[in-house]
């Protein structure tokens, strides 16, 4: 790592370098990675582009493509919202009465998550918390209300707001609105 | 399933119903689901509203909550985007030179993911894909490329562009601007 690479970002959150002394992508926010990498030195001289896939058709084109824009890799951030959404939507999905096949798979499948989740401390985090708390696998609701214990110790540390897990299979599988 | 239940929703597809019935979230998008249970008979008669991060605010809260909106279960498609972030990025923090844990792991990850995943018929493609052609694991941009191709094979089916697999680690690891 650099002499001159910071060690803390814009927010005051550390920042994290990957084994070759380059800033992470998917462990930092990209207004931190930017300041990392140089691009920029305070928060008021370059306000970040957050593309949503509304807004892509209005961002410059990768060259040779119509419709792929030049959308960055997301940030640590964008990347926890497209996890969660996938995650509790597994919960949402798995079975009512599983199977052993399907409790052990599912058992599986949550310890490979916390080895191959790109943002590192996250996959850190996670595993630890599979190893405090063994994912509950006898039932779709059971797994969901563990999910969502999961998630909350994450809003915990971000000093978010808990979510009430009673609620979970509303946001996650059925909606608010039936 | 019901007699009354639509076989096919307003955009033509072929709606996709649970076990039980009821039509999946994770299988259709927002609006197939909404016809198909109901809650609406026309493209027309009820715009559906596609919430984002920042437009949460602008939403009803969940009783009992502050900052907790009454976000609707993903969608097939955001679901789609969700997981396509999260799978491209675990192939860009791959090791450049992984191990032989590091490779069995990820195969043994993106089996049990397209056991797992929420959307059936997407989640039996993805699984045929990994059967024709094996995940290439001996390398970070080997993953990374074949990571790729999978999604150009699902860009195929969708009608979608192909994206030019040689810019992979510019899309989901460097960025655009360096």
């Amino acid at each position: 790592m650099s002499n001159m690479a910071p060690t803390e970002g814009l927010d005051g959150r550390k920042i994290v370098y990957d084994e070759d002394g380059k800033p992470c992508r998917s462990c930092n926010t990209l207004l931190d990675f930017k300041f990392a990498t140089g691009k920029i030195t305070s928060k008021m001289n370059s306000p970040i582009q957050t593309p949503t896939e509304s807004k892509d058709n209005a961002m410059p084109m990768i060259p040779g493509h119509k419709t792929h824009a030049k959308v960055d890799p997301p940030d640590v951030e964008k990347l926890g919202r497209s996890s969660w959404d996938l995650l509790h939507s597994i919960t949402a999905r798995y079975p009512v009465k599983p199977t052993e096949q399907n409790k052990s798979e599912m058992k599986q499948f949550l310890t490979l998550f916390s080895h191959v989740y790109p943002c590192s401390w996250c996959a850190r985090d996670f595993e630890k918390f599979i190893a405090k708390h063994a994912p509950k696998v006898n039932s779709r609701d059971e797994l969901g209300r563990w999910m969502c214990e999961a998630h909350n110790e994450v809003n915990a540390k971000l000093m978010k707001e808990q979510f009430d897990c009673n609620l979970w299979d509303k946001r996650w599988k059925d909606g608010w609105d039936e």
